[in-house]
């Protein structure tokens, strides 16, 4: 062990946060920080290496732990990860032929996140120090994988954070505007280029089939986007009301409904409060319910105001539901809390006067594990609810 | 509306509670009571309905709603709610011959569970006001499900409470000692007559198939009981070791794996924190571990001691876990809640040095329901963990 070798040496605060396992470590925790983002030692003072981390000096997290112990890690430390990583998901078979195949500290490959698209790949970096590692990495992938493309989406606000550019741009082959996509029984377009997480949200495909399973009768979809719960529920119901503020998202749901079949649906553009309130007065009753809203909590600070609106929402939605009737209810906020999650739904009960019972409890797809200990890597709550009575 | 007709009539507190659609309201919240347990009419001073329940004014928790608004509720109630509650299973369509039929108040059906072992049904009663419909409710379920046999499992500490005697006894047809189930793949041994829920523990269904998905290598089955867990690891496992105190628990287990015709199984009998220790310092690891202890925090006054158990043995469990193993660790104390569970698994991993995801969190199976808004209902937690590195 040189002294003179770069390395990143941790202030004592920072030895301490090390010892708690939690794999991101401050700015104001280090001594000193090599200038150039890459792998290096993590050492006290004194020059006894605790582990190596992806290390970068610009960022205000500035190291992500990515072993403990002496023993090196470096570019072959990332690549035996991105293949344990494939081997999870071929482990979990989805049924579906789009999922994520790498998702950042959960796979032990912090900031890297690669999703599948049938046969296109999407990877996003948000760490300078993983960065001169990609080619490797992607060169990995397209060789186990053999995709028709691979689109380099580098335009998430962390790389700003992180002093990286941003930009979206092709990789490896071809990647078409649109790509054909199969989830369980149905088919999608998923828009790699563009859309919030390219509009597919893989991380509810579990919630989206489980509301599917049961889905029945009237039905209504709040929040739509592009139509991904409404889609498992189109084929099961006697008609489906798709809701949404914006026109060109309902123009999306409408295709992707459309690509497989599906009519008996009726599109309407609207604030969902507004249409909640609306369908309430008229006296409408749902045997099946969705209600995906957008994260009402970005900060900790609108938690007060996040939890009024997801409490609004809930109510009338419940006030709707059918006896026996099923409601698929879920925030992606982090903020909200589990705990907030339900008190929030049975609060909402309570004041609709409804009896509702807890089918499950679900979360993010295991294609999108959360990592114990890092509180920020559980985000989605999903809570299939139906009336009792 | 009659004055002079029995009724439950609340206090002012009493009409709150029932305001928040709480189901259980307490003889301290009453002002009249009728003496004969059954079902009444739920008023206030002035005669006003409110609801219906299931009124006994022996029992502390005097009142369990049954309905809300004018509407009478009476036997039929119940009995419909029995055909509902056997629609529900029928859509579940669990991979299992044996399961939970009626769930209590998640049902709609207060004080009254009924679980199903393949041709037997097993019925447990905790209402006194319930006990008079039971025929009528044993006859629906005969005229539907025809069953072989039902027995009555009137031994629970709740009748007690109801001033109800306990007792054990068949009701129609002819109950066996031990009745062969089937779950999934695997086969076993009910015990009706005996064994704390009957030795099956139906809740933990799901989570059991789901841990047997992933198991490989070197298993250990910590709290083996009738070996419900093992059951699912041994068929895919290269070595499995079944650890519980109890002898004639473990010879149980052993009956049920011999049955499925799976050998490669050590039995050890030995307290689960001994039997961990001795194998820690073996320098022992696995690939799989079962980790599913019995309730340490009966009372809110356990949950110290209780955490600092549940710590111990998942701290020295993930020691022990290789990198990449599974390891599906649970706990069925209601007070430990979801919040504690995940800070104790986290606190857990970093005292062991691991760094581990959370690939699934999970509770009962849908055929256990909680109902939103009483906590009670909510006890199983389950997390599906695996080492990243």
């Amino acid at each position: 062990m040189s002294s003179t070798e770069p390395a990143a040496v941790l202030s004592p605060r920072g030895l301490e946060r090390l010892r708690t396992r939690h794999p991101w470590i401050y700015r104001s925790d280090t001594r000193e920080l090599p200038e150039t983002p890459g792998i290096y030692p993590v050492r006290d003072t004194r020059g006894r290496t605790y582990g190596w981390a992806l290390v970068n000096a610009r960022s205000e997290i500035s190291l992500r732990m990515l072993s403990y112990g002496e023993a090196p890690a470096g570019q072959e430390t990332l690549l035996a990860r991105l293949q344990a990583a494939l081997d999870y998901r071929d482990a979990l078979a989805p049924d579906a032929d789009s999922y994520r195949l790498v998702h950042g500290e959960a796979d032990g490959l912090p900031g890297l996140v690669i999703d599948r698209y049938a046969d296109y790949l999407v990877v996003q970096n948000g760490s300078a120090a993983l960065e001169p590692h990609l080619e490797a990495l992607v060169d990995a992938l397209v060789q186990r994988l053999n995709p028709k493309g691979v689109l380099a989406r580098f335009d998430n606000r962390s790389r700003t954070l992180e002093g990286l550019e941003t930009d979206v741009f092709v990789l490896r082959g071809e990647v078409p505007e649109e790509v054909e996509c199969r989830e369980a029984d149905v088919r999608y377009f998923a828009r790699p280029y563009s859309g919030q997480k390219t509009g597919a949200f893989l991380d509810q495909r579990l919630n989206r089939q489980r509301l599917g399973s049961v889905a029945r009768g009237r039905a209504i979809d709040v929040f739509s986007y592009h139509g991904s719960f409404a889609l498992h529920l189109a084929g099961k119901v006697d008609h489906l009301e798709c809701v949404d503020v914006s026109a060109p998202a309902l123009e999306g749901a409408r295709k992707n409904l459309e690509l497989n079949g599906f009519d008996r649906v009726t599109y309407t553009v609207a604030n969902a409060f507004d249409r909640l309130r609306e369908l309430e007065r008229e006296g409408a009753v749902f045997d099946t319910i969705s209600l995906d809203p957008p994260a009402f909590a970005k900060r900790r600070a609108d938690l007060g105001n996040a939890y009024g609106a997801y409490k609004e929402l809930n109510l009338r939605c419940l006030k709707m539901l059918a006896p026996g009737g099923y409601m698929g209810s879920a925030s992606c906020s982090f903020h909200v809390s589990d705990a907030d999650f339900y008190l929030m739904l049975a609060d909402a009960a309570r004041d609709a006067g409804r009896r509702v019972r807890i089918i499950a409890r679900e979360g993010q797809a295991p294609d999108h594990p959360e990592v114990l200990g890092i509180p920020e890597t559980r985000y989605l709550k999903f809570a299939l609810l139906q009336a009792i009575d």
